[in-house]
């Protein structure tokens, strides 16, 4: 198996993404990872030349502030460019990068291209939850205006996802939405929740946003628009809690004090909340994995995030995905809908 | 001025909101509030027979799990309904419930009616942030499907209160969108940006939501369905986040000890985020105040919540309101839009 890593996006790069990339060519013994970047800055970085570990050099690099659909229209020697090619050319069977969001789907998408039977692909980070099994949210923004289709479509690809990749039985599938009880919410959960109730999968209704950092399900499915709105809330709250009790913490000498005993526990609270262990963002609905690493990765999640992508390729989630979704069409289809 | 207070709705009914009242015509020498519910529950928690403070007997309530509008319709003598009608019937200035917040839009709509101008009334609470300004949202969901206009009209409905109640000059209106950048977003946020930017207020553009409790705005527009969402976001990660604590930071005798040391501190940071100082959520758009206390409200909440309904009614909120809203279509439909 060969994956292309976009060494040059992120803020640890390419240190975190060397080191990742040495961890996991011992860890899976059929990998091979294609290090894209440039290779002065990647060899010192090498124990040795590794033919697991084959360099493809570029200098240009797409920057965070880069307009996405101009950047990779323009900077076809990009290493993000460079790495979804080796996908499209067959020279690689899933890439992973750090960098700029909108620039990776758009070259997902121009690139690799999307399953047949996909309306709209579906960005879908893990997030964490309190027992730390976390969910799995779609979409969070490659779609902003979402239809009920294609809310169903991420239920869909969210589900085989969690089955095959993360090996949860069962999945449980909720809408998000402003209330619990069916009819809530607006035109487009309203419409979606009779065809999310049809579908191939454990649909356990609406799930609102206070119940899911408690594990309320697995899968979460919305528009894109309301799932990032969703995802900058938990990254914003849980952030800003973290520097009120930085701030109230430190007020007096006794706190100083208790807080020093507590460091370690402060520590653990912290892991819980990051988002490191679960991997990065799937694009889902593409012919390949294309995954969205953290910008401020480092080595341990980035090697998450190749270790996720090594899964999805074994267990063939794109073909199953591809299965899956013909199998909802036809059936609604047959049914005259 | 008169206020109606429905002391049948929320957790700690009716206690906490005679206890509010008391203290509130204590504080306030020209208000008189109107007790709504059972005079036998009532009248023991008065000291004396007070002009100032009437009942207004019935034993009927909508409970928090009835249907809004079935229990609004059926449920005519409900301490809610005959709290709104006292507003209607020229009676009180005012009226507040701690009661089903859907039953309270539907009676505000159904008897106090919509000002003329506005097409949608907005529900609008004050959320906490981390310099304990807070911000106010809305919608929430008063209405779901929000259009460009209907933002508009909430934006110039929040900035008066805003400059009028809470003191604010020249309050900083935010859209909430998914990035800051002009262009981003939805379609409706795409379209509802340039008229704000056109609007009679301080317009500072897209606010994220991970910026939110940082206090990146003093008034945050966005549909009932995205507010909601954010609204128990915040509430329901601010939970998740003082389970975590407690759970992690009980775990060993040294983390317990320390965390004794540390009462006070975490006394005063859920201080911070909690709501109860900035009073109800206003909804907004209606021809006189009608104020939601939250469920959970103790008395002081109740009592802030009088304080900001009195505010509201002698700042003139609701005739400004109509003045800029008519101000603001008059300018528009001259410009030919």
């Amino acid at each position: 198996m060969k994956i292309a890593l976009d060494v040059m996006g992120g803020d640890h790069a390419p240190e975190a993404h060397v080191e990742a990339a040495i961890k996991a060519v011992k860890a899976f013994p059929d990998l091979t990872i294609t290090l894209v970047g440039n290779e002065e800055e990647i060899r010192p970085l090498l124990p040795a030349n590794d033919p697991r570990l084959p360099i493809l050099h570029t200098t240009e690099k797409i920057e965070d502030t880069d307009q996405p659909t101009t950047a990779v229209r323009r900077k076809k020697d990009s290493s993000m460019v460079l790495a979804v090619r080796e996908v499209k050319e067959g020279r690689a069977d899933a890439v992973i990068s750090s960098g700029n969001t909108g620039a990776l789907m758009t070259a997902g998408l121009l690139y690799v291209g999307r399953i047949q039977g996909i309306d709209r692909p579906a960005l879908a980070p893990m997030l964490p939850t309190l027992d730390e099994k976390g969910f799995l949210l779609l979409d969070v923004g490659a779609n902003m205006d979402g239809k009920p289709e294609h809310l169903l479509q991420y239920a869909i690809m969210g589900n085989t996802y969690m089955e095959m990749v993360r090996g949860i039985k069962q999945p449980r599938v909720g809408l998000l939405n402003v209330g619990t009880e069916a009819g809530k919410g607006n035109e487009l959960t309203k419409a979606a929740f009779p065809l999310l109730e049809a579908g191939p999968f454990h649909f356990i209704g609406n799930v609102e946003a206070r119940e899911l950092l408690n594990g309320a399900c697995d899968v979460v499915v919305c528009d894109g628009f309301s799932g990032n709105l969703v995802l900058k809330s938990v990254e914003g709250i849980a952030g800003s809690m973290f520097s009120l009790l930085k701030r109230e913490l430190t007020k007096t000498f006794i706190s100083k004090l208790a807080v020093a005993l507590l460091k370690g526990r402060f520590k653990e609270i912290k892991q819980v909340m990051s988002y490191s262990e679960y991997g990065g963002a799937s694009l889902f609905g593409l012919k390949a994995p294309v995954i969205k690493a953290h910008g401020s990765s480092v080595a341990s999640s980035v090697y998450h995030t190749i270790a996720q992508a090594y899964e999805m390729v074994n267990q063939q989630v794109t073909t199953i995905i591809k299965t899956e979704v013909a199998k909802a069409t036809k059936g609604s289809e047959e049914k005259g809908e």
